[in-house]
Order: C-alpha cells, then sequence, then structure tokens
C-alpha cells in the first residue's frame, strides 16, 4: 500500500519559524522548503539527477502547461509525470488556476469554472474544480492543489469577499471530485488579498471543510512588499498548526526568511530559474547581472561562500562570456546555482530552526546583505 | 616539463584501419577518435564533466569565434582554454581560416593573410598565419592548426594549385612563427580538392616541410559523396604512417567508418551537436526527427542497443515533449546521445581493429541500418 500524505510539525523557534516534515507516496519532505519549479514536467535546464545532487525534495509542474502540452492523458498513459520526468521523489501540482486567470481577455469566470483559450493554439478550453482535479490526478501529482480564483492586485473588498466564497465552494466541489486513493494530498488556498477579515473569513471556511494542507494565494500578485509583510504578519497563524502552510509563488531570497519567521513551511517561485536565464543571480550579498562589463576578466566564483558545482569550477568571466554568447551551457551553470542558492538557504533555515537560533540566522543573513564581515551566514555553525 | 605530443602508430587491421595513441601536455587520447566541437569555448548543452562521463578523450575549439568572443588576450589572462572552460583534456584548436572564408563578402585574401569584416559587430579584422598561431598559443592549445585556405566546391585545378601552394608557404610561415615550447604540435593541412595530383603536390609539399601530424582540408564541403569517397581512396595514405591522420568537418556516422578503413586516426564535425539541436537523432537504424508523430506516445528510447544516460532514463515521448516546447533540457539529453553514439562508435572501432575484426565490424554496422539482426553491433563481442 502506497504512504499517506501525512504532515509532522517538529518543533517552533522563538521567532516562530517552524520545523516540519512531510510524508508522500513519493517520500519524504523536511519543511520549510522551496520547490524548484519545473512548467513542463522539466525544471528549465536542469536533469532530476541534478536536482537531486544540489539538494531538490519536491518539485513543482503546472498543470496548465501539462493540459495543453503534452496532455494529460499522454502524460498518464506514460506512466505518470513521475516516470515521464524521470523524478522519483514528490511533485506537487498546481491547479491551472493561476496561469488561467492570467491570460486576462482570453478566458471567462463563471461559477461553473473558467473557459479560455489556449495561448498556443487558441483552441477552446474549459477548467473547473473537477477537471483541475482530474488532470493533476491523471498526472499523478502526489500534493494537489484546488481550483481557486486568483484576483489581480488592486481588487476591491467586496470582488474579493465575492470570489473568496467562490473559492471555497470549489475547494469543495475539489474534494468531492477526488477519485484516486492513492495517498496523494489535497490543500485548499487561502485568498481574501490584502484585507484581514476576509484572509479569517477565508482561512476559517478553509479549516471547516478540513484539507490535507493550507495555502496563502493572492500574494506576489503585484502588492507592495510593505502590504505582503502585513499579511504575512497575521495570515499563517489563522491556519492549523498541525498542517503544512504554502505561500505560493513566493519570492526573494530575503521573503522566504521572513515568511518562515512567520510560520511558512512550503514555497516557489520561478525567480531562480527565470531570473539565472536573464543573467540575473542571487548570492549573499544580494544580487547581480552577470553580464556587467565588472565581470568581463573577473576569476571570482558567483558567491565565494556556494558550495554549488558552478561556484566551484567557474569564474564570472566565462559566465559572463557563456551568457553573451547566448550558450546553453550558460543557462545550465546560472540556474544551477540560483537554485542551489534558494535550497542551501533553505537548509540553512532549518538548521538554524532546530537549534532555536532562526533569529541569530536572520541576522547574518542580512549582515552578509550589508557586506558585514566575510560575508558569508555564520548562524547556524555547520 | 610538460609531455611532447607524440604519436605512436600501434596496430594496422587487414582492412587498413589504423589503432594508435598520440600523447599530449594535458593527456593522452586513443586512435581513431572523434573530437566533439566546443566552438565558444563550450560544447553546446554539455558540461565538462559530462564530456568526461560519455567518453570524450579530446575536444575542438574554435579560434575564430575565440578571437572575436570573448578575445583570445581575455582566455589567455583567465589562464588559457583549459582552465577557462574546466576542461583538463586534450584542446585541438583550427586555425579560424574555415569560418573566415565561408563569410563570402565580408573578406579579402591575400598572400598576406585574409582581411574580414567580424560577423558580430562588422569591425574589420586580419587573420594571417603568424596571428593565427599567435592566437592557438595564447588560448594554450594541445595541436595547432596551420592556417591555410580552404577553397570551395567546385573550384577548378588552376585556381585549386595555386592556393594549395600558397597554403604550403603559410604552413611554412605558421612553423616559423611558433614562440611557445609548451609541448604542443602544429598539424599541417592538406588541400587540392578532388584532384589526385594536387593531393600528391600538396602532401608531398607537407611532408618536405615537416608536421606533427596531418589534416586533409576541402573535403566535407559540398562535393557528392562519391567524390570524397574517391579522394579518401588514395590521400590518407600519401601521408606518413608515423603521424596522426585528420579528415576535417567530417561526418556523418557511415562516413566515419569509411574513412578509418581509408586509414584516417581523427574526426571532427558539428554534426551530432548541431543535429541534435535540430531534433535529428542518430542511432544504430540511422537517423531520423524525435519530431516526428510517430514518436509522440513511444515508450521506446532513441536506440534500445545504446549505454547512454538519454537512452537509460526517457522515452522519445518525453523527448519529442521537451524539444517541442523549445526546453533545454531537450537539447540536452539530444547532444548527449548524439555525442554518445559517435563516441561509442569510435570505441567500437578500436576494439574491432585491436582484434583484426575491422571488416567484420563494418558489416554488422551496416546490417544495424539494414535492421537485419537484433540491430546491435555484434562485432566486436564486447
Amino acid at each position: 500500500m502506497k504512504t499517506r500524505f501525512n504532515f509532522e510539525h517538529l518543533h517552533t523557534d522563538p521567532s516562530g519559524a517552524r520545523r516540519g516534515r512531510f510524508i508522500t507516496p513519493h517520500g519524504s519532505v523536511e519543511t520549510p522548503i522551496f520547490m524548484p519549479v519545473g512548467t513542463a514536467a522539466t525544471v528549465k535546464a536542469m536533469t532530476t539527477g541534478e536536482l537531486t545532487a544540489i539538494g531538490t525534495q519536491i518539485i513543482l509542474a503546472n498543470t496548465y502547461h501539462l493540459f495543453l502540452r503534452p496532455g494529460h492523458d499522454l502524460v498518464k498513459k506514460m506512466g505518470g509525470v513521475h516516470r515521464f520526468m524521470n523524478w522519483s521523489g514528490p511533485v506537487l501540482t498546481d491547479s491551472g488556476g493561476y496561469q488561467v486567470f492570467s491570460l486576462g481577455d482570453l478566458r471567462t469566470i463563471s461559477e461553473k469554472g473558467v473557459e479560455f483559450r489556449s495561448h498556443i493554439d487558441g483552441s477552446k478550453r474549459f477548467l473547473s474544480p473537477e477537471v483541475a482535479v482530474e488532470i493533476q490526478e491523471a498526472l499523478g501529482a502526489d500534493i494537489i492543489m484546488q481550483l481557486d480564483e486568483c484576483p489581480p492586485h488592486p481588487a476591491k473588498h467586496e470582488y474579493l469577499a465575492r470570489s473568496l466564497e467562490m473559492s471555497l465552494r470549489w475547494g469543495k466541489r475539489c474534494k468531492e471530485a477526488r477519485r484516486k486513493d492513492d495517498g496523494s494530498a489535497l490543500f485548499g488556498i487561502m485568498q481574501g488579498g490584502m484585507f484581514e477579515d476576509l484572509r479569517r473569513i477565508s482561512a476559517a471556511g478553509l479549516i471547516d471543510e478540513g484539507y490535507d494542507g493550507y495555502a496563502m494565494g493572492g500574494l506576489s500578485v503585484g502588492e507592495p512588499k510593505e502590504k505582503m509583510i502585513e499579511v504575512l504578519s497575521y495570515a499563517p497563524n489563522l491556519l492549523p498548526t498541525g498542517k503544512p502552510r504554502y505561500l505560493m509563488g513566493v519570492g526573494r531570497p530575503e521573503d522566504l526568511v521572513m515568511a518562515v519567521e512567520s510560520g511558512v513551511d512550503m514555497f516557489d517561485c520561478v525567480m531562480p530559474t527565470r531570473n539565472a536565464r536573464n543573467g540575473q543571480l542571487f548570492n549573499r550579498r544580494g544580487a547581480f547581472n552577470i553580464k556587467r562589463l565588472e565581470n568581463r576578466e573577473s576569476e571570482e566564483p558567483i558567491d565565494p561562500h556556494c558550495g554549488c558545482e558552478t561556484c566551484k569550477n567557474y569564474s564570472r568571466a566565462y559566465l559572463r562570456h557563456l551568457f553573451i554568447c547566448k550558450e546553453i551551457l550558460g543557462h545550465r551553470l546560472l540556474t544551477q546555482h540560483n537554485l542551489f542558492f534558494y535550497l542551501d538557504l533553505m537548509d540553512n533555515m532549518r538548521k538554524a530552526i532546530e537549534k532555536d537560533q532562526f533569529t541569530a540566522f536572520k541576522s547574518s543573513f542580512y549582515a552578509a546583505q550589508a557586506g558585514d564581515g566575510d560575508g558569508g551566514w555564520s548562524w547556524p555553525e555547520k
């Protein structure tokens, strides 16, 4: 029998940061965790072997993209997304809603679901809570996300209030649409925009229904950073302590540090992968673009404190050369570094939480960004 | 002290195929060998670690491209091409001539050298035998190629006769321009088009001058296949048996088999890498495009007899999906397979020659292409 999804809340640091672990049919995951985004059943530029080597525990795949290409029926026929892409670890799939809602004029929302046109061939498609579950079950996801409406920012209180109620009904329909008893999880998604009263209503509705985990949606949708900080100051703690909390689509390294302190357990974001393909690199000092002229003759690695294969073997001068020549190897090496950086950051945070030293780690993180000391993260001791 | 370039002719199979070994300052190479092309100091889509893992012994880098970007001075400053690109094995650099002569209207040839305009920024540049050697020495090549004129096909006897004499003089100037005594080799290049009398004159002139190795240029320049076969029936044996023979820019797997039988020791070609990026794959049955609809639901690997990581882990259906979605991972996995296929073919040929079974191997190679037996190469036994 397959293992059933289960979350264990292991420890809370004095700061409020949480250490946990969840078990899925494809293995267990130590939280807090960052999930690399594998849109079309591939984390762009990376093999699954490399993902494992840099410490990836779980990846996210996009329902919208796989629905359109190659189609969930084909993926199912090929043995599911794990076998298709040669990844034996856990996979979380989103519901497809976020991409569909981003289509603007190409989609029409009703209580029933969303009608939209494919951005690839213009064909008419329909996504409902039932279809979203059917697709995700066909893909063979370990964690299935409910279909929800993700309103853009800014949106009015009245609109958001109506929308979150529909999302709650959609969540219920997702639960009812489940057919496979394969141990996979269904997560509900909290909405409510930047309004605390609405976030409370949304959270209460979700808890009332009961899910295997809870996500926070509707953040990182273009709102000012202060707004996100404000919402994160109360929203995570509206959710049950015994279930994982997932902040969708966030974010920059400093956002992850802040959100972990707020009690978030799971993250995904295209930033490390997409930015790498634009030459934008993260390191302990912040971020910089490899294209910059100052890197032309630099023998330095991207980050002298980084243990990734890119930093161990390649100079900024070579990486800049590859990037300027649009070489595939450039995309590979930069992606590998950025993902390693994110995963290493999460690893450091997990260790700090275990030792009740999250606040010290956070100070060290900001000190490194300011260029203090040797520029490394000194907490926790490794 | 650095090892000096040296070639050992180990064995000749009854067919005429040769087994040899050459030693360079960066290690030894078993011949016959195929050299993956690393144009801009990267074999497109591959890391050097992966190159080693698939059995690459030596790579080729392009002087023309590195001269323009990032510039040989920068590469020299960064410790040479080996350190720059993190490759510890031997590197052969071409002279830049082939690319410059391909520029058509953008270049003017004289006895002194070639004036040309960069295809990147239109800047005026000059390449002479002396400059070609200077650049290749700055890059730190293990094998340096003389600058020669590579006339297009078809060209008149009279033109080719004059051109090859100039190439002989250019070869002499390359020898005189050598400054570094680092154990690296200088290869001369035979020209003469499709004319046996001219090939004889060219070979005699080169031998008279004396080089560490001898290349055959001016083939695979658009001539009919029969013409190349004709030239290969006599040209390799115009060259000394005690030096390596390098057939430049060739070719398809069947060309390699034919040329090895003709006594050729070294090959390079962009075909496995470039074709992979166009979805064109080589296997024991010949070649096919991954885009084809018949691969849509295929659980088969590219080649069931192939031992590469792509064939061990991925279905044609997944590879087709990646290729259609223009995913970087698609380029990677297809490139890895094609290169492995070429290197594995050379490895099989080396083993067959050692056992005096090259003719049997060749029969097995053609039988596999025809789909006979189990479709594998049965000679030599592995």
